[in-house]
């Protein structure tokens, strides 16, 4: 396809552009050291992500108002303290810990790129994460966002096709003039499902060792990059 | 106040951040050229700003759903063209000089006094414009915003005090923790009664020859600056 009947791209983050498990591993180990409790963080970081996508699914079907990810994330953070012994912690030193998902450091290649697509394109959030969290993390990693979106702005939670559709809109845009990009295959499957261009960055270790899928392109997205540097010179940034 | 206990600063846009009547003035003054039209064009920039605030008002008082500003400009522009006996347009064409407000330029000192202060605390656009507007805008006038709130994003338009409050909320911040910069009495009168800080910063050709009002601070705001770069340096930026 052209790429100049893309005027925006939109980005998934957790995984995409950031390194979450790596960061809140290292987030876990700090307050561990500070607390001095002994744990496996990596481990705490696989147990806690893996209740994200069950916390959204609630919501996702209606059996939940919507909540901000910070809320999820908390409610989550409880129960991974719970399951692994912890405890005695304060409120704010639970919030601090829960506030590691807004200090998340991006991949190697992830802010050279992103400037480049932005010379050419709007570039902003399409993650399920909320503003805030977005806001905060940029401003730490120097993540050069023109806006952020995602689940705050829309009320929708991804892989809804709400959410990847009034994302468009909010920017004025037709589906088809916006080029998401995710690390993940159904993510980008959504998404093309509503009529937006699909890229495909791959993060191969976003997982660690317990990575299982996601590690190539499994469909016929319109970009398949090896990092955003790529992909910023597949699209002529 | 100490300038510590603050994290994020929120602006006006229109007339605070960019020169809304000389931009749509020389906007409008190119389409007549392109089309063959004459017009009074800084009398056709008044008169469509002048029925900005109606077109809210009724939102605001709950006489019609929400419906972003792009929206609104163009149910007065259409007024605005009645009026002047201008007819003859397509909707294209409408539509490109509807985005004219997409299109403005900023003060002088907008973007230089933006950038610092984007270096000690979390800038964003606190505006009645809708996202695309102001994602637009930014990109061509190098407003280097850390993030799109405004009307859109909470639902609710100036001065509303949802608008404020949400807007807090959505940074996660305290309203005593978020200064909200305008040009406008009106706006920072309505924000202090919501408990955010407040930054006047005098604009006083906003209106050109027809400016009646808001040439200086009327109240006691917690800053009062003569630019945006005056007002950097009182934030110790």
């Amino acid at each position: 396809m052209a790429s100049a009947d893309i005027k925006a791209l939109i980005f998934d983050v957790f995984g995409t552009v950031v390194d979450w498990r790596t960061s809140i591993t290292r987030e876990g180990q700090a307050f561990g050291t500070r607390k001095g409790i002994d744990a496996d963080w990596a481990a705490f970081a696989d147990g806690w992500r893996s209740l994200y996508d069950p916390a959204m699914a609630r919501i996702r079907d209606g059996n939940r108002d919507f909540v901000k990810l910070d809320v999820l994330h908390r409610e989550n953070l409880l129960e991974m303290l719970d399951r692994t012994g912890i405890s005695g912690l304060s409120e704010a030193e639970i919030d601090d810990l829960n506030y590691a998902w807004h200090r998340l450091d991006p991949w190697p290649d992830s802010v050279a790129g992103l400037t480049r697509l932005k010379s050419k394109f709007i570039i902003a959030t399409q993650s399920n994460g909320n503003i805030a969290l977005m806001v905060n993390m940029a401003k730490r990693a120097g993540l050069p966002w023109d806006a952020i979106l995602g689940a705050e702005v829309v009320g929708h939670y991804k892989p809804e096709p709400e959410a990847y559709i009034k994302a468009c809109d909010r920017l004025g845009l037709a589906p088809e003039q916006v080029l998401m990009t995710a690390a993940h295959n159904g993510d980008l499957v959504a998404a093309a499902a509503c009529g937006l261009r699909t890229a495909f960055v791959a993060r191969p270790t976003e997982h660690g060792p317990n990575q299982t899928k996601d590690f190539k392109a499994e469909h016929d997205f319109d970009y398949i990059a090896t990092d955003f540097e790529d992909l910023a010179s597949q699209l002529g940034c």
